[in-house]
């Protein structure tokens, strides 16, 4: 049976990774307009003055402002077309011996020549030359990520060709046999015995998004092809990442090939999820286990490779954090630092962050997540109204035009959810099923104004909601809508073999009956019912 | 001589171009690894479970739990391998009859079978199906914009495709016999009088940054050209764009081109920078002229291509505001809408906005510009210490990684900014170039910490800015770092033809000589001089 090596920190796991790598040497001579994300890796100095001459910055006539001088409303001065005024257009250049230009709509036209009736002054709507950029200016240092808006400038400065940082080339590599590629495999739909393999499309897509160029190789089974695999891509790409395999099960060969073929480095990280994670050097470069679950290889990911990436790249990726309050006391198990995920409720003032399921294997608890906060490992989580640090997983933007549900899960939310998005795309419904009971709480705390509830009122029997809401909140306002009735019964074996028909019969002696938590609609009925 | 139309507000031309348009119908059905920003079109339901069977959470051994009720420390329970306890791992699916695995870290395991000291609980260890997602369940309503970890909940989910929204096209026209295209032209660089045409290839990046596919065609001059295009590309684009021509020269024919081949609908909007915008519709598409200055033109495309953008797609681009304070009074023209271009100072709990140079024709002041402020047209401007909202042209997150000069201008700045680059890639040095006087006030006054100052201290002459600062900043304090010696001198026409050599000779009849700005240390120097 194999073990941890050792499980280290992860701060001090980063520090070990980026102690391996440096900044990327190799240059892209890319056109200006195609840069657009790339990150420089010279000082950008402008070619040429904009504008590089004299121009006209209105539509109108060229002339000598001393021509000009004695106009006046009753001195009006005539001036001959082609020989003391030159029409012309925003920018065009201004002709030799002219110093001044009057707009299109201040002089009157007639065949031979122009009218005007006030005075021009010494470069009178002209740009001169480097009003914008000066040709030397330095236009970006070495390291700027390129915006779209800078692309602009490279083209008004005259840079035809930008030097920009090569993209830093990943190589993802899933293994297990119990991995099937989804789009290799109709077998899927009837319904086989593979777990499909998203991790590695994932990775692939989370890598690009950072700046990374990304392949992916196929499934693989054997410690044979995984390690023949990782020694030729080492010499094609700058990382790699196996995935997964990084665990100490009997086809965990990750850290073996890594020790044949290089230097482990470490195995075992005190965080979680991504606990197994390993790291060593094969060919001078780095390659990393990362483990299957895809909470925990995506959790991996963001802790290791984004910072490599920004190592690579010598830039910074952009990440939001926002401040939130622990609606609930959070507890976490001391020495091991915790990634949880949250959605955040917007009060405006202040963020609500209400936890998500926390196994590894819950992928969903990520990719519905609004946030991702770090629990140290020297605490033993969070107490109820603690303000925490939380970095954001969509854009702040989409925050405030939410509308949060907390209370019951129905199957109307998800229709509400579609309709309300097809009216306004703008807005989104997102709601947290905590059951009834804790909905009407978080509703009295005023931390959501939307709660679903189906509560059988105890002592008024066939009441639904009403008694129970006047009882709980008395203090707020409220409106009470009806928005389905349900039908509830009992799911039993297929078939029914002990033909359950009635309430009556879970209490037989042949029946294992399964209840719903404490505090939702359905096991208040069946008590209500029990009584 | 052509006028416009009428001049609109900026809101009521929204809303005529939004009345025009809806969201696109048509769908593109991608592999699902492969729509990372596209729009959902129809509520996506998963496919299948996830896990789709009972499988096994850890690496160890299944088994049925009743075989193991009475192990405890002192009754070790022996299983056999093969029969007793099944060998599998993570992701394995769980073999018939059994229900709980036991990890391979707890189990003692000799050639024939394992011996366990500890009894298992029912499905120990063992994922459920549908544990993190259930066939069936709603994933993502109609237009939901699909992230890359969203990405990863497709697959998981069993949906190999997606329909998405078809990306909406865009044409960009550029025309004006001033352009160039730096491309296609070698002697740009022995300096003609061609302007570049930089505005096509932006508005292109801008495009494809919010969602459209955009292309763009040559440069265009005549009339007819534009006309014949305009045509050709009202059957195949969603949206057109002619930029420029929309103003009132005597090339401005896109007026006349929108009025032959369909509607006009508004020519003017009362904005600055931006107001010839014009717009109309051709064959049922949406056709704008923009102005040609490129701050009017990207002021043109936020205003009015990112909503109808948003309108296309049935989507929000995401948009990042802040409050920041005026240091200053900020006039501005009443009965027209301005858009400022401004640097921020992050104070950590403020933002100072200082404005940048304020002419359409200025690109550099909206390249480097940290963000956009609308002031209403409506208002004369803010007043000092007024709070103002501000839209964000650059990732909020670099915002506080930077170090903010301000003060007199020196080229040193430059270096001093690569130096910083390249040895710190997140941190950054902006500076904004006031003059000495008004970067030793802003310190003064706490708006930065660093300032840059060439002050001669005219009572002391030769006495550079120490007592300039000891008198201006009593209490703050400061370390003054000399980091540049400058020779000052008289820039002269070419030849020097006048023969100047020293300072006495500006005073000659023959000379005219143009001063620095009040508050510049060269005036100071110059004033000291002439005393």
């Amino acid at each position: 049976m194999k073990r941890y090596l050792e499980t280290i920190k992860s701060e001090e796991a980063i520090r070990r990774v980026l102690d391996q790598v440096k900044s990327i040497e190799d240059e892209e001579y890319l056109p200006a307009h195609a840069c657009r994300g790339r990150i420089t890796t010279r000082p950008v100095f402008a070619q040429r003055s904009n504008p590089p001459f004299l121009c006209s910055a209105m539509d109108g006539y060229a002339m000598s402002f001393s021509k000009t001088l004695e106009a006046d409303l009753t001195n009006p001065i005539f001036l001959i077309i082609g020989s003391d005024a030159i029409p012309l257009n925003t920018g065009d250049p201004l002709p030799k011996s002219t110093d001044a230009v009057i707009m299109v709509e201040e002089v009157e036209k007639s065949d031979a020549g122009i009218t005007i009736r006030k005075p021009a002054y010494l470069w009178q709507n002209v740009r001169m030359i480097g009003e914008d950029i000066i040709e030397g200016d330095m236009l970006f240092p070495a390291n700027h990520t390129i915006r779209t808006l800078d692309t602009g400038m490279f083209l008004s400065a005259g840079i035809t060709h930008v030097h920009v940082r090569r993209k830093p080339s990943i190589f993802i590599i899933p293994t297990g046999k119990e991995l099937v590629d989804i789009y290799n495999s109709p077998s899927m739909e009837a319904g086989n015995t593979g777990l499909v393999d998203f991790n590695s499309y994932l990775l692939v897509n989370m890598a690009e998004e950072i700046g990374f160029h990304a392949d992916k190789s196929k499934i693989l089974i054997t410690k044979e092809e995984l390690s023949s695999i990782v020694q030729q891509a080492s010499h094609k790409y700058d990382v790699i990442i196996i995935n997964a395999g990084s665990s100490a099960g009997s086809e965990d060969f990750t850290e073996a090939v890594i020790r044949e073929l290089g230097t482990l480095i470490f195995h075992g990280v005190s965080m979680m999820p991504g606990k197994p994670t390993l790291f060593g050097i094969v060919n001078g470069k780095p390659v990393f286990g990362i483990p299957g679950y895809p909470v925990s290889a995506t959790t991996s990911f963001k802790v290791f490779i984004e910072p490599l990436c920004e190592r690579l790249l010598a830039t910074t990726i952009s990440r939001e954090f926002v401040s939130c309050i622990m609606p609930y006391k959070i507890p976490s198990r001391i020495g091991i630092e915790e990634f949880l995920r949250v959605n955040l409720i917007d009060k405006g003032d202040r963020h609500y962050a209400f936890p998500l399921p926390r196994g590894a294997s819950i992928y969903s608890s990520l990719a519905n997540a609004d946030g991702l906060i770090r629990v140290p490992e020297n605490i033993e989580g969070f107490d109820e109204g603690e303000t925490i640090t939380c970095e954001l997983l969509r854009n702040k933007s989409e925050l405030n035009k939410r509308t949060h549900i907390i209370g019951s899960h129905d199957l109307s939310l998800g229709i509400l959810r579609d309709m309300l998005k097809k009216r306004f795309p703008d807005q989104d419904l997102i709601s947290t099923h905590v059951g009834s009971m804790s909905g009407i709480m978080a509703f009295r705390k005023g931390i959501t104004d939307l709660c679903t509830t189906h509560v059988l009122d105890d002592d008024k029997e066939k009441i639904y909601n009403i008694s129970v809401v006047k009882k709980y909140v008395p203090d707020r306002r409220w409106l009470l809508l009806n928005i389905a009735k349900r039908t509830q019964g009992l799911l039993v074996q297929k078939g029914n073999p002990k033909s359950l028909s009635e309430i009556a019969d879970i209490a037989r002696g042949d029946v294992t009956f399964v209840n719903r938590q404490v505090g939702s609609g359905t096991r208040i009925l069946l008590d209500a019912m029990l009584k």
